[in-house]
């Protein structure tokens, strides 16, 4: 794969100048306000797909966000890779965090600084271009389909029906990701399974008008301190969540496989202070990885309700609202686990205040196995570019539509992430080291050949 | 009292020019931007002093927000009466809950709706029309001097410091406050006591940057869900305050004062909808009115962190903050029960995150005796213009500088209010009704007359 290495050598510059372009396009799904930015961010990736050799490549609009999709069919008796990315990202708030603009992308320290520089333009990008290099060295081993949304961090709400409404067309044997973190290029790894997401949102309310604290405090009930008690009730001191039913289907890995996990090399003090915290606190009786990776957990990921400006205003609330999410492990289905949880929020509603819950969205774990010619072949360009086999890895993060796609396509994901847990997807200051962008572009022309010989042999 | 009247029903629209003149400026005293505001508020106040008869009317600086002085001395023979007010005013969000502008009176229903329409504008302007019809009248029977500031609402900052400074200026017999409540026109009442308040800010800080709940949720403590746990542990299940020490220097009145409180009408089923909630919750083994008026209590003033937008963000938050207010009831200070809550609030917390707290304001509780002349000249006065006995009544709410005032000054205040608390002041749709205003015009000159009387047969 000399001719690839050499391709990236002398395109360097251009694939860096069409990354920052799509960048540049503040497609954040979350806000209402940015549909035009979506519509220009699924343009600009079907232009690059059409460029870089695709035989079609077509924006399809959706009741949400438009969807990418493209193709270049070689020969029907190979086999099909069904490429998967998103083009919308995060919201880059709070902005004075960052040290330059989030959609004004820079390099510093051999990183690309930007809102998606990893999650998820940077990744795909890589795909885009390593398609492209494929083409141009007459290397291309399989099929290749794309399809590359523009919902993922809001939700997919539209994707499922276009799998089922296209489900003939995105026909294949496998579906690439890389939307996933690995430990580093010295330790390459692969995630194997991902964690279920319910998130829900909460809302408290009390007197019809905010109330003057001193006139009415202590006869009325106060949605902020009335939501604070519930949310407190969710877990125990343990770390357990106290929603009745929430374990009833969670899967506990046997002893030899929490053996077999615990193997990963993991330094609990240098991933504390990665976190700048003083101390971590993991659920009772699992590792560190183990809580993040094969146990679920509850997190408000946010909170507000009366008075929040400067200085001190004395009122007792009208209202409180939070954000609740849950991540799930195999055999947990989100929408009953959010089913539970509403229930559950609205039982421990005090006399004096009304609590409405909203599912917001959510989806299953996902566990990849290790011994197919899809998770092999993964294997096998990992090894080549990273000089080290890739172990396997239960991440804590949730990519629900991948459970999607095995219900709706009948198709396995394989995990093929680039990213650093350093790159503070979902943060300030979102990196991505070139030194990944370029090993990326190099490992999927691998995968495509491993998987077409291994395929082959099958 | 004809005159006066007459008076009023001839000036009566250049009387509500004037205060829609101050209502006006939107002097907020909780907000930095304000600075300029404040300022043409406390001038357009020293001018009407001036313009109704002030022998001297002056803006002093002060370390915040300036304070006007005025007076007229009649005959150092004479007692002397200080009018307090403020004319800062609450900050007026969440505007969308307004049905006319906050900062834009008008008159609907026979009501003037603004913010600070009666808190304390509407009330404080009372006093300078009253100062200029007893001037008008030739029946200006006391000496008076008028100390209005620019802080009331955010903390009373710098007029204990102004208080200190100019006591001999300020020297009086009793100080006069329109800032409070009265049940209605048919059931006057005058509060002879206020509740103390402590108000503090409480930051829980966790990791250094917002994480990706997913990846970190179960190992990294979230500062939301550790805040929330926090503020749950403050109250209990009896409505009690949980902070080690809060109740030591608690008054409890007897049973024989708390048999005559529950004198005072009061219907909990017309309170209960008149704040729109299906159920109160008092601290037990203490009514309503005593859950309000006698017994200190907790609150939670506004709670933020990590993502309040639409839609769904996956993060665990970096931070989290609460404003907290107790109100307070006499002999507890509000200095040793910030501490308390802080050292206590900073003792619960989990490790994993980092816990401050800051104390922004307070003042103590007041109470006044009910038979020196201070009050019976007020009870003459409302009798006379409401044609019953006011009762005296005890409110949950506080003005802090009343207490100071007793300290520094050594001179008691008598708060003749004659707000609604149907006016909905440091809500949405404050309101003052013109009957209130009018009332409280006629009712000043005649408490000016009684006071005079009742100390010179003393």
């Amino acid at each position: 794969m000399e001719s690839i290495k050499n391709y990236i050598e002398t395109n360097r510059d251009r694939f860096i100048e069409e990354l920052f372009g799509l960048i540049r396009i503040p497609s954040v799904s979350a806000s209402e306000s940015s549909k035009a930015d979506m519509v220009r961010a699924a343009e600009y990736i079907r232009d690059l797909m059409a460029a870089n050799g695709a035989d079609q490549a077509t924006v399809y609009a959706t009741p949400g966000n438009p969807i990418v999709y493209g193709e270049k069919m070689v020969d029907p008796s190979l086999p099909t890779i069904l490429v998967y990315g998103h083009y919308d990202v995060m919201p880059a708030e709070p902005l004075e965090k960052w040290t330059s603009k989030p959609f004004e992308p820079e390099i510093r320290d051999g990183k690309i600084w930007a809102r998606g520089a990893d999650d998820d333009k940077g990744q795909l990008f890589m795909h885009l271009k390593a398609f492209e290099m494929m083409n141009a060295t007459g290397t291309l081993a399989c099929n290749v389909k794309f399809m590359i949304e523009g919902e993922e961090e809001a939700g997919s709400a539209s994707i499922a029906g276009f799998c089922a409404e296209y489900s003939e067309t995105l026909r294949s044997d496998v579906i690439l990701v890389s939307d996933t973190t690995m430990i580093s290029p010295e330790i390459p790894s692969i995630t194997s399974g991902l964690r279920g997401l319910s998130y829900i949102q909460v809302e408290v309310e009390g007197p019809d008008h905010d109330l003057h604290s001193g006139i009415y405090g202590g006869a009325v009930v106060n949605p902020c301190n009335a939501l604070c008690d519930i949310i407190a009730r969710l877990k125990d001191s343990d770390g357990r969540v106290t929603i009745p039913g929430f374990y009833d289907n969670v899967h506990v890995p046997s002893d030899a496989e929490r053996a077999k996990m615990a193997e990963r090399p993991f330094d609990p003090e240098k991933y504390r202070k990665s976190v700048g915290v003083d101390a971590l606190a993991v659920e009772k009786g699992f590792s560190t990885l183990e809580s993040t990776g094969i146990r679920p957990t509850l997190d408000v990921n946010g909170i507000w309700g009366g008075y929040t400006g400067e200085g001190a205003k004395t009122i007792l609330p009208a209202k409180a609202s939070a954000k609740i999410s849950m991540r799930l492990v195999p055999y947990q289905k989100a929408g009953d686990i959010a089913e539970l949880a509403i229930n559950h929020i609205k039982s421990l509603a005090p006399a004096g205040v009304k609590v409405s819950a909203e599912y917001l969205h959510g989806g299953e774990a996902y566990v990849s196995p290790l011994d197919t010619p899809e998770y092999l072949a993964a294997e096998k360009a990992y090894t080549e570019i990273f000089g080290r086999k890739p172990i396997p890895i239960r991440s804590g993060g949730s990519i629900p539509i991948i459970s999607t796609f095995e219900k709706i396509l009948g198709v396995k994901s394989i995990l093929m992430g680039f990213g650093l847990e350093s790159d503070a997807i979902h943060s300030p200051n979102e990196n991505y080291p070139l030194e990944n962008l370029f090993a990326g572009m190099r490992a999927i022309p691998l995968y495509f050949k491993y998987y077409a010989e291994l395929k082959k042999k099958g």
